[in-house]
């Protein structure tokens, strides 16, 4: 199935991933790139990442059958809102967004007749911007789609398609469980390496050796987005949050008790999980 | 300065890496090894680590004038002690331990007319074993030296040089400002790493990505050796741990309160600290 124009709104390194694999893989005759900003729209072109570029106001020509709106979390909605007041008949509609829950349910009460799946593909970096983009950014990687009672069956079946032409694996599930699980993959993570960055005090940082830096690594990534991102998931990080207290309230436990057997016990658990995941 | 015999007690990861490195340095003339496993003095002379091997008993002139004991923290103690009885007149004996304040105190009591320095080598790995030992485990990463009321200077002086000689950069500090500060930089993140592991249910593995894995990576250590290391500095890690959770508190704050500029700021800091101490 290839795409006579792929349309990606907000070009960083999600979206040049994107536009570079569609293009890589020949998945779209042309790629059009939105971006507000200019330099964003002139990298990507240097890239070969897409084929033209608008900032702001794109030509209703521009709005192709496949749109994916790459931009961060708080501007999807939006984005979506003005690309589908653009869109041709048949289009759909996605985003990457690693929240799914408010920007399904914006979605879908802002625009109740466009096919819209949310998307999240689980690849990124803490590097941000279409020069760190990569063509096979999403080879071998997971990405869930959405699928909610409003959920069009045909869409949701074109866009994980997509993802697969991409080189992706793709799992569907309900906007909900995907923000929980989420926020126990990623979030609370994400919040607990800022957390330990941040209370090291820089006279200590001389100390802090290989296992510090993989624990805070993520921590590197940019305070805006994040920030956003953990706001509209809200509940589901403060249910995490407390499950991980309960954890760690049971290594306090063995530690105030001195009971190195409950203790190896509990490490026992975390190692084994571990080892599951793999490198 | 070399040595005529440097004696190992504990042939893993560490103690074959100390030999490893002396051999490749040309600091001994004669390396030898202790452990109370046989295979592990095996596989150390196979690599050319050690020149011989004891287990167990090991007879008074396999004990030279410099002994390093790179066993678990909780039989440190012991093996210095059995060390010091064999050990000649002017010989030096230090660790590789990672707590260093009950262990300085014990061996201080038990043994008070030897000379220790307490030694902790910032390297290492979530690995075991002789078999991933590499003669520039040290090379320009730091070993904190234990400098306490009893410590005998010439002594710091050589063990000092010793650890430089492998590579290493040398810090000195007391036993208990290094325990608190590897509560800070590494037991308060292991037991961490090792909650976040042991939470995540099995059936939520597929959607970690990178950022989980490498949150997590610690969390593969030994238990055993693991859950050891931290029962030796338990009031450190408490204090951490507290000061941790009030970091988080501000998190939850901002959340609760759906200040997102707040909670930029907070990731912010998290931030700027962790791109200070560099990839």
């Amino acid at each position: 199935m290839k795409t006579h124009t792929l349309t990606i709104v907000g070009v960083g390194l999600i979206g040049g991933s994107v536009a570079l694999g569609a293009k890589k893989r020949g998945l779209a005759d042309r790629v059009v790139g939105i971006d507000n900003q200019r330099e964003s729209i002139d990298r990507a072109l240097a890239l070969g990442a897409i084929d033209v570029g608008f900032q702001c106001e794109a030509p209703a020509e521009s709005f192709g059958e496949i749109i994916v709106v790459c931009t961060p979390v708080d501007q999807i909605v939006a984005q979506v809102a003005l690309a589908a007041h653009h869109s041709r008949a048949g289009a759909v509609l996605t985003d990457s967004g690693s929240v799914k829950g408010t920007i399904v349910r914006e979605v879908e009460r802002l625009t109740p007749k466009i096919a819209f799946v949310g998307s999240h593909p689980l690849a990124g970096s803490e590097k941000q911007g279409v020069e760190h983009a990569s063509p096979d950014l999403f080879q071998d990687r997971l990405t869930i789609v959405t699928r909610s009672p409003q959920t069009d069956a045909g869409a949701l079946e074109r866009i994980s398609s997509f993802w697969q032409a991409l080189g992706s694996r793709v799992q569907s599930m309900s906007p909900e469980a995907h923000d929980r699980a989420v926020a126990r993959t990623s979030h609370v993570p994400h919040l607990l390496a800022s957390a330990l960055s941040a209370y090291l005090e820089p006279e200590l940082q001389p100390l802090a050796a290989t296992g510090f830096k993989d624990v805070t690594r993520i921590a590197s990534g940019d305070p805006a987005l994040w920030s956003a991102i953990l706001m509209h998931n809200r509940p589901a990080i403060r249910d995490g949050l407390r499950e991980l207290e309960s954890c760690i309230q049971r290594f306090r436990r063995a530690l105030d008790e001195g009971n190195g057997d409950a203790l190896t016990d509990v490490l026992a658990l975390g190692k084994r999980r571990r080892d599951d995941l793999g490198s």
